[in-house]
Formats: structure tokens, sequence, C-alpha cells
């Protein structure tokens, strides 16, 4: 036995082996540590958004990289996204349950390596 | 004020706003979330590894790959380098202390992203 696979079964792969490409569970920690998909999630965990609102609050992002991000994270369940029937129509993106569960390590995880880096100098 | 700025002021930027590109601390946070950063330090969260094991251990990762992401993440300090004056030399990775502070809270995201889903048929 490598060290490799001890470590991976004492690790995350309780029911799921995330180190494999064929992994159900890993496409969705790609999505969500996709590029943009962590910066949507974080964007989205204040409030609900209106995609212009999140294309404006994420520098750098374009519109394709925004729509294709969005739609694998409703795919995964972890965002929803809302219609209203206005002309044009309205569409607003929330975090569901899930989305919520899975925003809080990634905060976490952004207060870690903010809090780490030297202050910013003033001016 | 938009939706969106109060949200980036109640969120994570506190000293920094990760959400713009010339935020020192996105840099960190794009590698950590990058495709195989995720992968590279939940893998060493159990111990340290050499670099075939590294390679081993993350299916579909190129050497290529695996050495460009490791040697970002050695540029931030999260993971720490030895090489062994052996012949031919053995190259040794591991986390340090800041990488396995970041370690934590990726782990809480896997699991609760694995616990999410339904459990996998046997066979």
């Amino acid at each position: 036995m490598t060290e490799g696979v001890q470590h991976r079964e004492a690790g995350t792969g309780k029911r799921y082996d995330v180190f494999h490409t064929d992994c159900p569970a890993r496409d969705v920690v790609d999505h969500v540590t996709s590029r943009w998909g962590v910066w949507v999630l974080i964007s989205l965990r204040g409030n609900s958004l209106r995609f212009y609102e999140l294309r404006e609050s994420i520098q750098g992002i374009s519109e394709k990289m925004l729509s294709q991000t969005l739609r694998a994270l409703v795919q995964d369940e972890l965002v929803w996204r809302e219609v209203e029937p206005t002309t044009p129509p309205q569409v607003t993106y929330g975090l569901t349950d899930f989305g919520r569960d899975v925003g809080e390590p990634l905060t976490e995880l952004f207060d870690r390596i903010t809090q780490r880096l030297p202050p910013r100098s003033a001016g």
C-alpha cells in the first residue's frame, strides 16, 4: 500500500473517491472550485442577484463565462434561477440550501487566505 | 449602492477585495481553487508525498500540470518542497502551516458535497 492510497482512504473518499475522474462528486467539486464558480457562490451568499448584478460584482468575468458557470451550478442544484415574465424578462439567481451549505467553507477558505496576507498599504 | 457592492463589503473583503483582478489574495484563491490545486492540497493533508506519488493519487493530472500547480502553491507558501541529494534526486512536497490552515475548509467543502450526493449503488 502506497502512502497515496493510504491517505486517500483516510481522507474524503468515504462513499466517493473524488480523486477519480469518473466520480460524480468530482464534477460538483470541479464546478464549485472552477475559476468563476467560486466567485459566483460567494457573490450570492448575501442575497439573490440579477444576471447583470453578478456580472458587475465579479471583475473580469465575461457574459459567456458567467452563463456557463451559472448553468453548471443550477444543474448541480447549488443555485436556483427564477425568470420574471416581464418585458424584457428579469432573471434572478440565488443559493439553494445546498449552495449555502457549500458556500460556508468557501467563505472560511477566503477569510483564512486574506487574513494571512500582509495588510494592504494605505493609499 | 447596488446589492452587489453591499454584499462585497459585508463579505470577505475586509482588507482585500478579492472580487477584483488586481487583488493579491485573488491570485492565491485562484491557485488554491484551480482545477488541480484543490486535489494537490487535499492529497497532501495526510502526509508529505513524492512527486510520483502525487501523480498517482490524482487521476487525470499530467506531469506538466502537476509541476505547474506545485510551483504556484510553493510560491504562495502553501506547500514546501524538499530535494534529497540522492541519485536521482528525490523531491518531496508537504503542507506548510498556511497550507494546512487552508486545507481544512477545503476538506469541509468536499465532505459537504459528498454527503449530499446519493449513496453509490453497490457493484
